[in-house]
């Protein structure tokens, strides 16, 4: 999958592009099913919303789930990226969201990169974020809210919110959005399960609580390029991953076919996973 | 203003109806450049957010402001629902819904009947709610999301939910409004500020928090069948109002023009307005 001459330009402007339906419901279904047994398990990669049980944020399956690890070696993914970043990347983090029905609470305003930059010393804003519908989004779901743009500003001033919800967050001030939004708008790709979004790690984006009956259950992948790895291993290694080795990717059928993928972690996350190191 | 035969048909159906623009932009302003002024002041009828000093809603405006007075005795929207009753109405409730910029918290999936039946003993559902946009309503700032056709089911079982946001609230289990919703989908009119909203006293509805720069401040008005009034008095009278006369329509033109109209409350609240009595 090769991005166009006007695709790389729309990027550059916008800060994203949108690819309603890249995947096929075959290959949804490999994913989403595997959902409820990975969101089931009493492990740490689980993040729970602040005023329920219900999963807010799963970490690192790719590491323990045979379909994620697949996804993650996914030429209609990697094979952009490097095209943007013209060099081989890693996954630097690896999220499925839950934004449950009903329970799924707000993610704030924020930008990815401002989190990398602070928290894992990620020298420049050299990621890329992926997000895959594995639900259908629509306006009443809680949609990813993008504000076109803002990844032109660079790295924002942004304030350290460990209070508003259960996952600790880099957020950016009120006045800032609301110049932001007065220059860009905000816009919320909705569409079928399968849909995907490329975005800059440094676009302003964020969602609101889900109060529909409709589950919004989303994977984020967060690419970095090689030379641009984080040099702080502050945070858990589920949550900010220290293995730098470039991604070589499968084939584009590999959701619905075996193949062979290394699941490190499928006994369990190790010790040294868990803790803050010192980076090599 | 009459609604017609096919407006009647529809709102028994869905349970409301959605009239874009029915109030001009002249007569949305004098309304919005009054409610600075009230949420600024000290007095019991604002209740702020859960965690900020933003208003959530103000009670009671028609009783101590003049633009207010006049919009609860406007005919636009007194006449259709003494149509619909085929009786006089009273005012049961009168609010400023801030769902301010940023910070404006959740409605969770409630009825209005359900509170008024509980808390103040009103025999029927003859009662109808209007809402007035006086901001643009949009996907991004929090819109009144609607389930078509769940008034029909009449009042269901509720739960007084005193801890998800700082105003206490009837709510409805998530089962429910799950199947509710299957039948009926949701539905979130959105539309210039002057536009109106006409919803039956069961329809469940709700809305998410306001992540967006864009205030959404709307008024909303419960106007009550005369025969139908509360028989206990058990919240603060300016929540829950105990004067039963009937409303008389000013002029259509009545927010552009001098009209005589009362203010009971100009000078504060009066002492006995603030707590519970005894129903006479």
């Amino acid at each position: 999958m090769k991005l166009s001459h006007e695709q790389i330009g729309r990027f550059e402007h916008d800060g994203f592009l949108f690819f309603p339906s890249l995947f096929r419901p075959e290959e949804v279904k490999v994913l989403t099913e595997e959902v409820p047994r990975l969101y089931a398990q009493d492990r740490p990669e689980n993040v729970r919303e602040k005023d329920s049980d219900a999963v807010r944020t799963n970490f690192a399956a790719h590491m323990y789930s045979l379909p994620f690890a697949k996804l993650a070696h996914h030429p209609r993914l990697v094979e952009p990226i490097v095209q943007l970043f013209g060099e081989d990347v890693y996954m630097h983090q690896f999220k499925i969201n839950g934004k449950l029905a009903f329970d799924g609470d707000v993610w704030q305003w924020h930008q990815d990169y401002g989190t990398w930059k602070n928290d894992d010393l990620m020298p420049e804003a050299r990621a890329m974020n992926v997000a895959i519908f594995l639900d259908e989004v629509n306006e009443f779901n809680g949609p990813l809210m993008l504000i076109p743009g803002s990844h032109r500003r660079g790295v924002l001033d942004a304030r350290h919110d460990t209070s508003t919800t259960s996952y600790p967050l880099w957020t950016i001030d009120h006045d800032t959005i609301a110049k932001l939004v007065e220059r860009g708008g905000i816009v919320a790709p909705k569409g079928a399960p399968g849909s995907m979004i490329l975005f800059h790690s440094c676009l302003v984006h964020a969602s609101t609580s889900n109060l529909s009956p409709w589950n919004r259950v989303s994977v984020y992948l967060s690419l970095c390029a090689v030379s641009n790895h984080i040099r702080r291993f502050k945070r858990p290694e589920y949550i900010a991953h220290r293995d730098f080795a470039p991604l070589r990717c499968l084939p584009d059928d590999c959701l619905l076919r075996d193949y062979e993928v290394n699941l490190p972690w499928k006994d369990g996350t190790p010790e040294q996973a868990l803790k803050p190191q010192l980076a090599a």
